[in-house]
């Protein structure tokens, strides 16, 4: 399988991934580590809540596209890595039983000054259920090698 | 226990929370699931890598804080949850066998304007190991709700 380099990802929208499917015990087993709270634990303290009903928790939701970024292509793409993220946005409840899609695009590709052997690709991903309801927005950069012989690469 | 309410969020230090002991167990249990990636999974791949060593996943690592977070305060806290992260800063590697403390600033509180029986507390939290380094910044809103009678309160 070919290894996708930073040349790989020129800006624009790199594809859409899934589906990924999420059980109620998926939903309960991340928040009793992670996330306790009683919107994400208990039906009855759920049903009272804003949003009213149970809901996984929203690093639950990032983890899930995490996953599905691994799944769709990190897997095979020479990534060193991620110095953070830039932004995400919860916009409406992860519930149990959603099969998730994730739209992936480019927003932003440099070289990096730095490691010019490397260049720094800016992802939008959105999370959306089978609805097609966006659930959650994510902004991160990705390190990622660029091919061998790339101008100013070592 | 005292249910906090958005008025015991004034800007400025709230707290200090932890230790919360990661395994490498929890480290591969993780990634295996959410981020199966060589550096956070296989040893020999991690100590080739740019963080030069097995190193557990940023989404891990975030998921740790919000479980701090919840036991630090959170799960006494009148919380209707988040709209989103505004930063996350992955600034050196979660490593097997860290004892992990979480620094919590306020960094601006305000009543929101559509629902003024609520409040908007935004959060620096910032997770360092048993060495002091700063291996996680983050900074997220949680909406909170005010005090009983609180002016503009519904």
């Amino acid at each position: 399988m070919t290894t996708l380099r930073f040349e790989d990802f020129p800006p624009g929208r790199f594809g859409s991934f899934g589906p990924h499917h999420v059980t109620r015990e998926d939903i309960l087993a991340f928040a009793g580590e992670f996330d306790p709270q009683p919107m994400h634990l208990d039906e009855e303290a759920a049903a009272k809540s804003m949003l009213r009903g149970l809901s996984g928790s929203g690093w639950h939701l990032c983890s899930l596209m995490m996953r599905m970024l691994c799944d769709g292509f990190i897997a095979r793409t020479a990534s060193l890595g991620s110095p953070g993220v830039n932004e995400v946005r919860w916009l409406a409840p992860l519930r149990p039983g959603d099969d998730l899609t994730l739209e992936v695009d480019v927003i932003e590709a440099r070289v990096s000054k730095s490691r010019p052997e490397t260049g720094i690709v800016m992802f939008k991903s959105t999370a959306r259920n089978a609805a097609g309801e966006a659930l959650c927005e994510m902004t991160s950069p990705i390190i990622v090698g660029r091919r061998e012989g790339a101008e100013g690469a070592r």
